[in-house]
This record gives C-alpha cells, sequence and structure tokens, in this order.
C-alpha cells in the first residue's frame, strides 16, 4: 500500500515538474515577445495557458485520487495536500505569463518597455525565468539547499521592484504615463512569478522535511 | 462517524465565514485610509492581517485533522480541499487591503487617489467591499443563486478596471506619472479581490453542488 502511495506521489510529483517546465516557457517567450514586440510569441504565450490549465487538471485528479483511495494521513496527507496547492501555484505563474504577453501585445508594433527602463525589466524577467527554471530542478532533485536558495534570489527582485518605481518617478521619466502604468503592471507580474516560485520552493522542504522554511529557520 | 464529519465541517464554515468578515472589515478600512488619507486606519489594516493568517492557520489546522481522522472519500474529501482552497483565497484578500493600505500610507497627508478619478476606484472599493460581504453571507446560508450571483460583479469591476485606464490614459489625466501607477496598481489589487472573491463564492457551489460553475452552465 505504501509502495503503491509512493510511486503515486513520484508521478505527481514528475508532473509537476512538467508543468514548471511548461512555465518557464511561458516566462521566457513573454519576456522575449515583451522585448522585442513580437506579437506571435506573444500569442504563443496566450494559447499555450490551456495546456498548463489542463496539466493542471489532470495533477489535481490524480491527487483525489491518490487521497481517495489510499487515505493517507499526518505527514502523507500533508505531502499529497502541498502538492495540490503547488500545482495552483504554478498554474497562476502561467496566467501571470499571460498577463505580461498581452501587454506586449497590446503595445505591438511598439514594445511597451521603453529604452530607459529596459535593463531593470529585462534583469527582472530574467531573474522570474531563472527562478522558475531552478524551481523545476528542485521539483525532481528535492534538495533543500537549492529550495531554499530561491528565496534569495527573490531578495534581488525585490530590490529590482524598488529600482523600477525610482526609475519610473524619477525626473528624468520622459515615456508618459501610459509606459509607466506598463511598466509599473510589469513589475508586478514578474514580482508575483518569483513569489510563487519561492512558495513552491518552500513547498519542496516542506515535502523532504515536514517544515516549512520559516519554522526551520526560526 | 458521519455526523463527527459534518459537525467538524460545519464548524470550518464558520470559521472561513468569520475570517470573511475580517476580510470585509480589511477592504473597507483600507478604502477609507486610501480616500481620506488617514495613516492610523491604513496601519489598522496592516497590523489586523496578522490575526487573519493566524485563523487561516487555525483553519488548515482543522481541515487537516478532519482529513487524518475521519479520511473523506469522493464528495466529501472535494469539500475539505474545496475549504482549504477558500481559506487561503481569503488570506490572500487580506494580503491585497495590505497593499491597498500600504499605498494610501504611502502618500499621507495626501490622497493617493486624485480628484479626478475618484469617482471610478471609490466605485471599484464599493463593488469589491460588496462582493467580499456576501461571499461572507454565502459562505453561512450555502446558498447557489446567492454564489452565482457574485460572479456577475465581477462584471462590473472588469469594466470599472477598463474605465480606470481609460481616464489614466486620456488627455485629461493632469495628475502625472506617480499618481498614475498608485492608481493602476490600486485597481489591479480590487481586480484581484474581486476575483478571490468570485473563486470562493464557486467553491460554495461546489460545495453544495458538487460541480463548479464552468460545469454548471455547460
Amino acid at each position: 500500500m505504501r509502495e503503491v502511495f509512493h510511486d503515486q506521489l513520484e508521478s505527481i510529483f514528475g508532473d509537476l515538474a512538467a508543468i514548471c517546465s511548461q512555465v518557464e516557457t511561458a516566462v521566457s517567450d513573454a519576456t522575449s515577445a515583451l522585448l522585442t514586440g513580437d506579437a506571435e510569441v506573444a500569442e504563443r504565450v496566450i494559447s499555450a495557458d490551456r495546456a498548463i490549465d489542463e496539466a493542471r487538471t489532470r495533477v489535481e485528479e490524480t491527487a483525489f485520487s491518490l487521497l481517495s483511495l489510499q487515505a493517507p494521513v499526518a505527514g502523507d496527507l500533508r505531502v499529497v495536500v502541498a502538492a495540490l496547492r503547488m500545482v495552483t501555484e504554478l498554474e497562476r505563474m502561467g496566467d501571470l505569463s499571460v498577463h505580461v504577453a498581452k501587454i506586449a501585445r497590446l503595445r505591438v508594433p511598439n514594445i511597451a518597455v521603453p529604452a530607459q527602463i529596459r535593463p531593470t525589466i529585462a534583469r527582472m524577467a530574467e531573474v522570474a525565468e531563472d527562478m522558475v527554471s531552478r524551481v523545476k530542478d528542485v521539483i525532481t532533485s528535492r534538495d533543500i539547499t537549492a529550495a531554499l536558495a530561491v528565496g534569495k534570489d527573490d531578495e534581488e527582485m525585490d530590490s529590482l521592484r524598488r529600482l523600477s518605481f525610482t526609475e519610473l518617478l524619477s525626473d528624468s521619466w520622459t515615456d508618459g504615463v501610459e509606459a509607466a502604468v506598463d511598466v509599473a503592471l510589469l513589475g508586478r507580474y514578474y514580482e508575483r512569478i518569483a513569489d510563487h516560485a519561492v512558495s513552491v520552493a518552500n513547498r519542496v522542504v516542506f515535502v523532504v522535511t515536514g517544515e516549512y522554511p520559516q519554522a526551520l529557520r526560526a
């Protein structure tokens, strides 16, 4: 019984890593659409989101069937519920990539992000994509040190977000209100992708150790 | 056994309604801080969020103990997992109220929302608060018609959000970049509060009927 449980759990984690890989592509493509103004790539992100939603539904069904048939208790139960939460968060990261792609599409043939702030937004995108990529590896490896390191990157994301506000609100901002609003929302979307990445990584720590990182540090 | 299960489930739903009531206060106070520039009220929202987080943890513990001790299957299992998701969403609505309060606090003694767009933002806030209030009733009454009606209000929120962008980006916008960025983010926060309200209402429909509204309509 326990062996069946653990095989099915492994299969769920395999599916989570696969979804995380789809999210990684979504973040990367959305950023590429954003920074090049490529409408076709933006459309690809938007239409690919359906596959992420479907994959999420499949993981949920597998997790429910595992809960129903194996009736896990204590730690095992919490691991399955953690997996259900991870898939919700991964799906949300896909939605946020769609939001980025939609801003890119809205401004075609122009580029939503003005040249003066492009380095900051490009770096935010890079940090987000790197975090998603590392979360994908963490889901597979269950490496706690690597999982905890994802949280460290979130600090860079926070300071990039502050930097973007400083740039937007400085006297040298000459790109007007529309671009400022786009950039503020883009910053919010990348920040949320990063937040979810940290949360998924923390859930992997929980799955391995039975404790969330906050408690681990305390 | 089943009776114990249903008593405990009722107790969880009572806790969810209580948390929703705390969220209603958070949304209302955050809006009041925002539209009057009252730093004290903003601080109250920020410090009250801790109680929402703690209430969420208690509901989660109760739900886990219910899952462990009663090992519900099929529909009952899905109801408990739906409750776990509802509490996550309610807690998130509290966080979004904190974001609104923080923008209010940042601009004290000024008011973050310029007079020309205040009616639109005030109406978004009103719609959001009303949705939260109705969701609270829906959690208690389990009234499907009332739950489905929450989704209707979300359409007004979407058109208010579009209106706010039209106002921000019109030639008559004379309040500059900082106010525009604040308003764009505030619009996003209220929109997300509304999205979560709809989602919680839909989960109540699921709890009662075993189907999510999308499937009900299909």
